[in-house]
């Protein structure tokens, strides 16, 4: 089942969209909202099911849906954690700045409390005062998750994941660095994020999902050439059920909460640092890793941040070619 | 006004409250929850005074008001951003580490992102796994903001303050250390935060609200002793309308995003740390700095963090000693 929120108020107007993302029919006879059919999953699921497979069929009416008609998913969410399992990508950090990582950070998942109220929707513009920020992508899996008990083990959590989505951690690297040193982690660095236009159940994606990860290449443009295509499968050291465990060791999550995997990235053929798509490697999620590697090989970075008038985009492809959960498409533009 | 939310369902049941606390009044015929009145504030405040006044004059249906059937008065928001305003707490918790605090701190407020998704009521114990975590109190202010734009400044700000709260910021001192050292800031030593049953307009407070500022002590219990009595408007380094701004420098805040003051605490009247309410001081309002003081004092910290069984209790009363937002009063107990 594959499911939207069309631009509507403050918390959109839930449809269940056809497989080919062509189609859409209103859940409202069972739900208005997403979060409504989170908080009451058990109730809603089976029939927004049964919608999906009328929707198939042609035995309801529908219209046609446009992804730029949509909002995120959740445009406004009670909870959105974000963590790091692309182990790789932490490492080039650090080796860029020419520091150790711990050897914990390859069994203790860093993990961050992120900004959940005001979510970009997919097609919208990414507004910041200043490029002096650092504008950076960042692409990534999510995954929605019903109510979690406090103290969750893995596989439990696990059968707790609702919905998959892909997102675009937006992320102002020059603001990093100071935030970071002041010890209390992220907040004026990661400004709203957007997610892709529809949230996808796990079966939906048959056998690319498999034991809390996704294993298909996650699609990523800058100002329309190919810029990534790491494995979303690969190099995860943390699956989903360890991470939705990680959030919720001290305390339960609520249903709705989203928990990111961090930015999707790949070692090298080689089990080097990832070579960019033009020389023929899977590229890199988000900028910054373009530029480690770039530090790391030939002494400083090279490729820049995000300008004003760029765009970018993130998708991902099924075996056949199609798009599964619509694309993330976003141009970085001056706020007035 | 003064405002709760009974507990009911996900959302609680949104009640006008009597100024004295003594009975309560359904908000139903103007909106259901709070969360709903600060999503179309403009619509439903208005209305909601009215019945505040009619509750007051004994005009409408009323019932008997106990804060213990209180939910928080957002029992889930969508952003929960805390400050650390009163930065005399932050330099002892540098100084009781030999080191030094940097200057930018009195200039640059520190925030962290918290989970906003459960909270805990204010009657609700707080149930943890382990007493080993190092369970602290934070007593603190907290206001609830309507729909903040980005990049707001703090004078436009401080009029965008809907509400204005009590909270226990929860915090587990032992994993502490461990999690920022990993630099992405508080995640799992932060547990669910618990709020005063009633949350209140700014104009009930009279002059003790005045620039952003609650200038009144802050009462906090532990065991039924007094713990901490320290002043909220003295020592706040940055007003609620910096730390808005602060907040909403990089990204728009919702309806409802909540923001916290930071641990209360005051400099003691010789301008030194703090001294412990039973030798006359203010105290604090939070254990770490009762055994931050100690260990400046004399070399080690006495005082144990909570265990199971202890209980808080934090209140805020007027100048004519009737208590403004009602208790917190929380047990610590173990988590099955």
């Amino acid at each position: 089942m594959k499911l939207a929120s069309l631009m509507h108020g403050r918390d959109g107007r839930l449809v269940i969209v056809s497989g080919d993302l062509t189609r859409a029919t209103d859940a409202f006879p069972v739900v208005a909202t997403l979060q409504g059919a989170l908080d009451d999953w058990d109730r809603c699921a089976p029939r927004l099911a049964d919608l999906a497979e009328s929707l198939e069929h042609g035995s309801v009416p529908s219209f046609r849906f446009h992804e730029h008609d949509c909002a995120s998913p959740l445009p406004r969410a009670y909870q959105w954690v974000d963590g790091s399992a692309y182990v790789n990508h932490v490492e080039l950090v650090r080796k860029a700045r020419g520091a150790e990582m711990p050897e914990s950070f390859w069994t203790d998942p860093l993990m961050y409390q992120g900004g959940s109220d005001s979510f970009l929707g997919p097609r919208e513009a990414v507004k910041l005062a200043s490029e002096d920020y650092g504008i950076d992508l960042e692409a990534e899996i999510a995954v929605v998750t019903g109510d979690v008990p406090m103290g969750v083990m893995p596989e439990e959590a696990r059968g707790l994941i609702r919905l998959v989505m892909l997102v675009n951690d937006v992320s102002l690297r020059n603001l990093i660095p100071n935030e970071l040193a002041k010890g209390f982690g992220f907040l004026q660095s990661k400004p709203s994020s957007a997610f892709s236009p529809a949230a996808v159940t796990p079966d939906e994606l048959g056998p690319a999902w498999k034991d809390g990860k996704l294993n298909l290449p996650l699609l990523a443009q800058v100002n329309g050439k190919p810029f990534g295509k790491p494995q979303a499968g690969v190099d995860m050291t943390f699956d989903f059920g360890v991470l939705i465990a990680h959030a919720a060791k001290t305390r339960p999550l609520v249903a709705g909460t989203i928990v990111g995997s961090g930015t999707v990235s790949n070692r090298d053929a080689d089990g080097g640092p990832g070579r960019p798509v033009a020389e023929g490697g899977l590229g890199y999620a988000c900028i910054a890793e373009q530029r480690m590697v770039e530090t790391i090989r030939h002494g400083a970075p090279k490729t820049p941040f995000l300008r004003f008038g760029d765009s970018v985009r993130i998708e991902m492809k099924d075996a056949a070619g199609h798009s599964i959960f619509g694309a993330i498409e976003q141009e970085i533009l001056p706020y007035a």
